[in-house]
């Protein structure tokens, strides 16, 4: 049998709770896990706030296989997530001679204080670099430590898909349909009775002139989730 | 002194989770909300599961001022979000009469069982009705029943607008600079230090050539929100 793990994602960032931005990491993060045949189970997103943050990482990092945290990593005042990370698993912070090493070369000896807090990680974490991405990301326990920057994240996917293997055991096929959902919901309530091992989602599109209700059809089971979708669509031709 | 009332929002979708669409409804509620003087203190995203959900509602309806749901709202087998709205109150679910006309006048008296599904209400709610939004949304307590189509929750905010009053006493600003964040922190340490009533954000830019670095300073009080907005300005060309 399959065992699916199950991720989750922590977004920490008082810009998208204020509106300032809207997040692009949650799509990128559900996409990788999905092709890497992890389930998102979860996300929060809360402020820039030590203790907060501290206290979501544990309660997430008992409750879930992963959790995948985005934002708070630079060096300012508002970036606390290395120290929240550290404080929910008791652990201290440390600067790493390597991380220090490699800021030095980057600023070619002219890195600051505020450079010098890049090298900062919880002691007993583990540093996760690969060749394409040199600058590693701080794995502690089961937490990944991902920086909020969107196109820092999207190439931190790469060490994912790496890590956690890409092999997809899901599949999802769809069927469009110019039917309501009132119309359509005796025939869904029929075909979700049969398929219990297909997960079958209903979604209205809002003056989509393809379709009025998009169906779609996920498992574990490539004949059952096709045979879900052929026996809706055979009920809709009948 | 002004209370800034606090709000959570529940995102509920297995579409989202599943990285089949990218959540947009957060970052409109976030300005609403923060239009409204009221802040987004806390999102979560949770998949279709009944009791998932309304242990969530009760959760964050306990510690929120308000709660804010996204999704689950229609007549399908995936849409639970008003049973288990009504179960963290320990409600029942009944049709209401008011909107069983409404459902049968829209479809000329051909309305099917499935679209009477949309008529249910937890027994103990509030429906809320603007002329312009003649069908209304579901309040039960503090819980607002928010559909997850981006274009009707979108429409929707109007509503909230006119509920919780379109008032803010957020004050925003922004500082651009060339500077990356580790030479700006020291300025930057010394201004958070030297204004505490600000709440001062910084935020690196990729590969953006009219800044390096995003510094914004949001407060309630706008003489003090543009002081420390000065005052790293007079450092940083000092």
């Amino acid at each position: 049998m399959t065992t699916i793990h199950r991720g989750a994602a922590l977004v920490i960032g008082n810009e998208i709770l204020s509106g300032k931005i809207a997040d692009a990491n949650v799509v990128v993060l559900a996409r990788t896990l999905r092709a890497c045949g992890w389930s998102l189970s979860r996300v929060v997103i809360i402020p820039d706030e030590l203790d907060l943050i501290a206290a979501e990482v544990q309660v997430l990092s008992r409750g879930f296989d992963a959790v995948f945290t985005s934002g708070g990593v630079g060096p300012t005042h508002d970036d606390l997530t290395v120290d929240a990370v550290a404080k929910a698993f008791g652990a201290t912070v440390e600067s790493v001679p390597a991380l220090e090493q490699m800021i030095e070369e980057r600023y070619e000896g002219q890195a600051t204080a505020g450079h010098l807090r890049m090298a900062r990680a919880p002691v007993g974490a583990r540093l996760v670099a690969t060749p394409e991405l040199p600058w590693p990301t701080i794995v502690m326990d089961n937490v990944w430590v991902f920086p909020g920057v969107p196109q820092i994240f999207a190439m931190k996917m790469s060490l994912l898909r790496q890590e956690l293997g890409a092999n997809s055991p899901f599949v999802t096929v769809e069927l469009k349909t110019q039917l309501d959902e009132g119309h359509l919901k005796p025939h869904l309530d029929a075909v979700v009775a049969a398929h219990p091992a297909v997960q079958v989602g209903s979604y209205p599109k809002w003056r989509d002139p393809t379709c009025r209700t998009l169906v779609t059809f996920d498992g574990l089971d490539e004949a059952a989730v096709t045979e879900a979708r052929d026996a809706l669509y055979a009920r809709l031709e009948a």
